[in-house]
């Protein structure tokens, strides 16, 4: 059994903040690791409103460069200074990002209290992994908004294969170092005979991922990031009422969002970036289930726990 | 009577968001209009739990480019455009403000949807009106902090002296015509002798004026912002026991913050800015009461009416 990622929307409004609900900012955390998709003012007070605020965080993913996925981040990042953060801080984002930043009074990069790691996205960025760890990777794939941006795809490591010890045991093998060695993918000698791995340990077991897509109009990019993931958050600014507005603006209805995880074979969905005109989000989680079963509505600061594929 | 001024705190921490308290911004209201000072990350969000982020703004003052007091504007600003604002906006600050506010995606200068008026105060400004109406102005004067920073004080127009009809019937002035010219300063013939205003009409009644003066050590700058006014808002970062911390930091202690309001003859005092270590004020206040009685902490979104110095 492996320990599941842990999802929290810190801001599931669109555009302005607006009935109560802040800017575009969720957090995905594992075994005391953290990352975070989405950087919109107040992110940093949302962290600390959910107690995460702090050293924890080790790479910020950043769709694209309107305000309210992005206007956070300097504060975000002169807080942690001010917790005396030494450990670096990884920023992924389009092109343009550096600039921004390099413009806050108060941030520099390599000479501030941490270094900022920046990686900086090229509009025709196809795909790409943009952060590596032994645990997970993120990956990124273009959107379709109004501006270049880019949707996520959290994948952690693979699980080694099942091992078999009654097969081992068949095969005549003794418990003890041969079979850590056939776990590791050696082959062992049993009275002269060799016993190779693939007979007694099962195929790789894939992590969790988790897509985070917004803001996007339903696009080929989404589906990929989406594709088998546990978990895909998707733009749903709009209902079905609105979906030439949300064409015409770049963004998805919750019926939309729902397309895409069923497309993608996702298994679950959670909407977010909620038009301020929608006071109640229970019609739109109604849409999307009419195509897509197991969607809900992002909620601030209710996490949601995304299980390995396999146990 | 004239109309009370309305001073709202939106954020009274310091530095970092904590304990549930929020990065600096404070407005003033009266009679439809609406200045703001300062402009920490939240600070749009704190406008809409107040029910101010609108149009009413039309003018913020920016005391230093740190930021706890300017990571809200790049917000703000692009908030206020997706509300479909024409009208433009001051914004008055160090100079290095107009590069922050140039280098944030989305923000343009006069090919936006409306236009930021942008008023940089060089560092060795001493005084300058930097923003004038019908109805008030502004001021600002240096304080003493680890940055160029600059104190503000709002001050109403004076309203004209109190006219006195007993005094112009004694002087044979028939009510009507003649009284209004009086009381707009005109002079007047009864039976071939004139009546002059001086006679009739009590000096002009200065408005309410309200000080904002952090971050800051007690210094010249603070006293003479604070010179008579109705209300000062005084950096109160630190209590008795960090004093030597607070003259480091460019900041003062409640008690500090108490002299200069006795200095400066104020009516009242306002603390803010509260070091993340005090969970209580009430300590604070009782500090400064010993110097400077009419005290007391801000808290946010508890508005204080400022009542002109005469009725």
């Amino acid at each position: 059994m492996s320990v599941p990622t842990e999802v929290t929307p810190l801001g599931v409004g669109g555009a302005i903040p607006a009935r109560g609900r802040h800017l575009s900012g969720l957090t995905l955390r594992r075994e005391g690791r953290m990352v975070l998709f989405d950087c919109g003012e107040g992110t940093q007070l949302q962290l600390l409103r959910a107690g995460l605020l702090g050293d924890r965080l080790e790479a910020v993913f950043v769709t694209h460069l309107h305000g309210d996925h992005l206007f956070g981040l300097p504060g975000l990042i002169s807080t942690l200074g001010l917790q005396d953060r030494e450990k670096p801080l990884a920023i992924v984002g389009p092109e343009g990002i550096r600039d921004f930043l390099g413009a806050v009074p108060g941030i520099t990069f390599g000479e501030g209290p941490y270094r900022l790691d920046i990686t900086e996205l090229p509009e025709d960025t196809q795909h790409e992994v943009v952060y590596q760890t032994d645990a997970f990777r993120v990956e990124a794939r273009p959107l379709a908004h109004r501006v270049p941006c880019f949707g996520y795809r959290y994948e952690e490591t693979a699980r080694a294969g099942r091992f078999d010890a009654d097969a081992a045991r068949a095969a005549g093998v003794t418990p003890g170092p041969d079979f850590k060695t056939l776990a590791r993918g050696g082959t062992v000698l049993v009275d002269g005979r060799e016993v190779t791995p693939e007979a007694i340990v099962g195929p790789e077991r894939p992590g969790t991922a988790v897509a985070y897509c917004l803001d996007t109009a339903p696009c080929d990019g989404g589906r990929a990031l989406a594709s088998g993931a546990g978990l895909l958050i998707h733009d749903a600014t709009f209902g079905d009422g609105e979906a030439a507005r949300a064409g015409e603006t770049g963004h998805s209805t919750a019926r939309q969002a729902a397309e895409v995880a069923r497309d993608a074979g996702a298994r679950g969905l959670l909407l977010t970036h909620f038009s301020a005109r929608y006071s109640e989000t229970q019609p739109l989680v109604a849409q999307a289930r009419e195509v897509f079963e197991s969607a809900a509505a992002a909620e601030e600061l209710v996490s949601v726990r995304v299980f390995p594929l396999e146990a």
